[in-house]
């Protein structure tokens, strides 16, 4: 493919997702119509799902992009620097409120289920082999057995993202993030 | 008022507050329409409308009776005893996630908020007492403040619930229950 066809879909990609993004976090998964997302995006709904197959593709590239940047922080500082990092940008809760309003579709819809997990499955990789690392090296307390570990910041990373997006204090969040933090550490 | 007229206004308020519930949970708090609240509760708007003055009206109800229930277990065996029977009563899940549904709402809409905090002030206020009464016992960590511990038990409640309705093993959770029962006791 020619360079300058190849950038401009790059460009047009981004246009889309970054509009959907947008569109998203303003009006709730959904909230946010094709109409909805014409509009925020500035595209035609025949141009749009010319790059992404239909609004639920959308969502989940949106999340794998999320997945990949967070996992990336994960596996070199921990889920719960991530959850650190989700304090510091205020900007960010409207989109991840996102989060909890697919939990009913997660759990009625098989496709878009698997779909997710699929998508979100860097994020748990990352988190997993940093766990085993911190095990091996003896920063882990050893009487809780690693999958329960995972599932236990799993659950605080939804837990922190429905008290911010329902408006507690960053800072008094951010203090149980230390308890937290020394509740996996080996005591 | 007569007793006879006393019982049926009773009966009524119970008809629609059952109607509701399961209403809501069948299609979520954004979704479950006035046309689908008369559907499932079997009475024109104009009667539902004369018990309960509308929409958000009847969930606060249903979110008050919800905390009263509650808050008399958090009281006695506090709230990670709630939390573990909200895992033993898989068919509450999906009235669940309705509080999940919210927290947009809860954000950006002033009156919803305090609505809702108001109907929920008595599990909160049970679960205070019940950390006061657990910390002058000693059976509470000393090293962090009393409102830290109780912001971190109702980050564990929406995280649990969050991943019930994710589809997450309630097997798994309740190890999770375990330790966090752990990471906040005296060591």
């Amino acid at each position: 493919m020619p360079r300058v066809t190849e950038d401009h879909l790059a460009a047009r990609r981004r246009q889309i997702l970054d509009g959907a993004r947008r569109c998203f976090a303003q009006y709730g998964y959904e909230s946010a119509t094709v109409r909805r997302l014409e509009q925020t995006i500035g595209l035609s709904r025949g141009a749009i799902f010319h790059h992404f197959r239909d609004k639920d593709t959308l969502f989940f590239e949106l999340a794998r992009e999320d997945a990949e940047r967070m996992a990336e922080v994960a596996s070199r500082e921990g889920l719960i620097q991530v959850m650190r990092d989700l304090l510091a940008a205020p900007d960010q809760f409207d989109w991840l409120t996102t989060r909890l309003e697919i939990a009913r579709k997660l759990r009625n819809d098989p496709a878009f289920h698997s779909g997710w997990a699929e998508r979100s499955a860097e994020l748990s990789d990352a988190t997993t082999a940093r766990l085993r690392r911190q095990k091996q090296a003896g920063r882990l307390r050893e009487d809780v057995p690693a999958d329960v570990l995972q599932t236990y910041l799993d659950l605080v990373l939804d837990g922190l993202v429905a008290r911010l997006a329902s408006g507690d204090e960053p800072e008094r969040l951010s203090a149980v993030l230390d308890l937290v933090e020394a509740s996996v550490r080996q005591q």
